[in-house]
């Protein structure tokens, strides 16, 4: 079954879109930036980096985190964190049933097979460039 | 005033999104690979290969592509070819549609302002991530 996947982009500098969505949903199932970042495979550098863009994306944090403790800081999304997975996920859920009709049009004229093995799609595209160019 | 941007993956091997559908316009525009490539910024065999997935990607080749004549090789698209960007500008149109309320909802939540300057979110960074490591 075809999948929409969509990213919003409210200005030149602020976009959300599948992967900072995921990382907030991850940061609230584990409690933790690090373990978020851990299970999309980006080290913790990036997945706090990203956590920063979408905290000044917005009035307010989206993400709050509580350093030390007995366990060492834990993070969780905040009330508007939580507004704002919840809304991208309607849009993506609403697109979806809105879209149905024509992407289902798309997936009636895909080919029966997916592309050939890439070897031989290489040796396909070879001959047909060099047709191309002649 | 926010933009919606879509990908479809119909398979784990076969996609489209705004890339492929920008280019197979401009080559109803243009008339011709290469210039629909030039225009989007990529070379010649970036924009062709493109293509090439495209084509394999459906049951019949969205482009069409008339090798020598006077003044060379050509590119059109095919009936096929303006049905897949006819509907996936329709799911756009679509999504964008079914998707305001909350897309809404997300832009009243937007800071007043866009990101800092470069400069001083570094240095805030390099302050946060101090705080949140101790």
């Amino acid at each position: 079954m075809p999948r929409l996947t969509l990213r919003i982009d409210f200005d030149q500098n602020r976009a959300i879109g599948p992967g900072k969505i995921k990382l907030l949903e991850l940061i609230d199932n584990l409690g933790s930036i690090a373990a978020a970042g851990r299970q999309m495979g980006m080290s913790y550098r990036r997945a706090w980096l990203l956590v920063d863009s979408v905290n000044h994306c917005f009035r307010h944090p989206v993400v709050a985190s509580q350093a030390g403790g007995q366990h060492g800081g834990g993070a969780s999304l905040t009330e508007l964190g939580r507004a704002v997975v919840r809304h991208y996920r309607a849009v993506e859920s609403a697109a979806q049933t809105a879209a149905a009709a024509d992407i289902e049009a798309l997936s009636a004229a895909l080919a029966e097979r997916g592309p050939e093995p890439a070897d031989t799609v290489g040796r396909k595209t070879h001959r047909l460039a060099l047709s191309l160019t002649t």
